[in-house]
């Protein structure tokens, strides 16, 4: 137990010092679920102390949540509180941090009506349009970190005995932020370190085109002109580092938006607004997704490449060796915050300002004309794998190794 | 536990159709501590079945509260945020409902600098002040509950067994708000008829004046010209009903701002801000506080008393028997909502404009002028035991038992 609580304190730790890197006066809004109350309490105490002016934690219940799904009326996911948008809105202009602490079950909202769950997080999409622009464009520092429940515990271990489960999450969750080593900020400063030569290198070899070839996968995926690749670490606008996702073992970039051709397939669940959505592949053509499949969940993915006309478009490409720690692990995490790091994945949606020069002072305009991909959403899916081979194109055509058997080639 | 179960039901239904009245298609929102997620949850699913539009939870956890007046800088502390201001607001515009469901120990900031709380306390009543008026004036529906927590029951009953505090607690709430009858909300029915008699009987004696006679208390009360005594439950502007406080066993009504005289002293520790004021009295000259001394807490009452002008004057006189079901239990709750029950009792700060007539539809300055307080606080002190008589003193000069020896004379 005290071992665990020195784990969970360095974890704190990890998340406001590395995570958002709190500023003596600043203020942090933490989201987070009463599962994992011991957690946040530690993070609000660990953000005082290092000098946050205020910390606002914005609680959600698992329970309530599903309870609105299951016996609200239709027209209440049409809307999504003005207040809280404002809320966002004001704290990013005025040097907010922002922390979501995920933990809820994949299977939440198993069986709810699909519509219900679109609808509202388009209504969340155009209300929070703004607050995701300054977080997309790296304006505040923001960081994704997990805390363990015990329903997210049990999809992920249901063979163990109940009492192991949350324990064992923790484990893995500290293992996979590398909050079970010694000196885990040291470790932080170095794994960022490695993840930037990787960064550099691809930046230097600045590729026109990746190649994509794997089993049920042929793709082929332009760059924009003036892409960058980004990794690890993130500075915002007061040219302070944070840590946007914790873990990280991607390095990415963005797609250029309609040089997107041909199929690929994904290789892990992939865990949508509280459903699970498997053994799917979508077909592009330049760009743009002319059709999909899916052995589990194809009625919820319908839902999310329709939700607008930017969520028929890729917004980020993002690599992650086979080998990486999490995908060791074996571990399924039915989260994408942890298997988008085990794997080398996409997203469907909005792509990130800062992945192009010059972008995150550019208008929505600018960036459209770019080749940037906009929508209310963006999200991760994986299709890495040990079979997965990708090449690098060049502008004149020179085809180089990039990755070979789901590893860097470099 | 099954029996314990069935009660909270019933407390969770008396909660949302006696106490809110949630109407189909209104929104309730819930002020709730983390420590009571178990019946904050029963109470939205009681709403939803019942037809609520959307029920918004506002946790609040108490260690993150006083985590914040632990470590958080002082300037902090003057500032309420402007958006959670406007979303009580917004939603009292548009029909909403409010729960408040208490569960605080009353020592949870015992040992807070008291500048920190009431510098807080200020912030909060300026920023609230549109909600607070809606609030006071019944335009929307509201109540105030409690459930039951580890540490308040730990305060209540310190020599019990720790596994049996929270039961015990538990078991104190149903027999107070009569849930733990066999049709609570029939009782309920009766109930409010019977204070409604009493209601009945005092308007209708349209006294000038009370007299308070207890050991440490020589006390008159002037009322207003047009007051009006109110009772038990209350009608929204849509004309619907509510119970603002459950327990309620209390007849209350204004005094006249400038017309209160003599000494009063209290017969129960006052829980405020989280803090504890004990054994004090109070001096009044032409409705003003004078002067005020206490064996515990002066400082917090002196913070209190200093909070506006308005604090200096009082806005709440509330009778209620010693024989009260919530006075015989012999229980104190550290908690005004309980232990206001039990006891006679006044309020400092400002007054309500339902007791007055025409009052909800009178401005501020119309509410000044028929001589009733304003403030930014409302806080109520317990000063009945049963050695306390009463006197009515009619318009000509004719006085009356009102209670003797701490109960109803008539």
């Amino acid at each position: 137990m005290t071992d665990f609580y020195t784990k969970l304190e360095k974890y704190a730790d990890l998340a406001v010092k590395v995570g958002v890197n709190i500023q003596k006066g600043q203020t942090l809004v933490i989201n987070g679920t009463l599962d994992a109350a011991e957690f946040v309490r530690l993070v609000v105490k660990k953000a005082y102390e290092v000098g946050a002016l205020n910390v606002i934690v914005n609680w959600n219940d698992d329970t309530v949540s599903r309870l609105k799904y299951d016996l609200a009326p239709d027209e209440v996911f049409l809307e999504y509180p003005q207040w809280r948008a404002k809320e966002m809105e004001e704290l990013a202009e005025n040097n907010g941090a922002f922390m979501s602490i995920v933990s809820s079950s994949p299977d939440l909202f198993k069986g709810v009506n699909p519509e219900r769950i679109s609808n509202f997080q388009k209504a969340a999409g155009k209300a929070l349009k703004k607050y995701r622009q300054a977080i997309q464009s790296d304006k505040s520092s923001w960081t994704v970190v997990a805390a363990a429940s015990p329903n997210w515990a049990a999809k992920i271990f249901p063979d163990a005995p109940k009492e192991e489960q949350v324990p064992m999450l923790w484990e893995a969750i500290f293992k996979a932020t590398r909050a079970d080593l010694e000196n885990p900020v040291e470790a932080w400063v170095n794994h960022d370190k490695s993840l930037y030569e990787k960064v550099h290198y691809l930046n230097g070899k600045h590729y026109k085109k990746l190649h994509y070839r794997a089993p049920g996968t042929d793709l082929t995926i332009e760059l924009p002109e003036t892409h960058l690749w980004v990794g690890a670490g993130s500075k915002n606008a007061q040219g302070h580092d944070f840590m946007a996702n914790m873990p990280t073992e991607e390095v990415f970039t963005v797609p250029l938006k309609t040089g997107v051709n041909g199929t690929v397939s994904s290789t892990k669940p992939l865990s949508y607004g509280g459903n699970i959505i498997d053994n799917f592949s979508i077909t592009f053509e330049n760009g743009r997704i002319v059709s999909y499949q899916a052995e589990q969940g194809e009625e919820i993915l319908k839902r999310l490449v329709e939700t607008d006309e930017g969520s028929h478009y890729l917004g980020e490409v993002a690599l992650v060796p086979h080998q990486s720690p999490i995908s060791q692990s074996n571990i399924l995490f039915y989260n994408t915050l942890f298997d988008e790091n085990a794997s080398n994945h996409l997203a469907i949606g909005s792509a990130y300002a800062f992945c192009i020069e010059g972008g995150k002072q550019m208008t929505p305009e600018q960036l459209e004309e770019k080749g940037l991909n906009e929508s209310l959403t963006h999200v991760d899916f994986m299709i890495g794998s040990a079979e997965m081979d990708i090449d690098g194109i060049t502008a004149d055509g020179k085809v180089e190794a990039v990755f070979r058997s789901g590893n860097w080639a470099f």
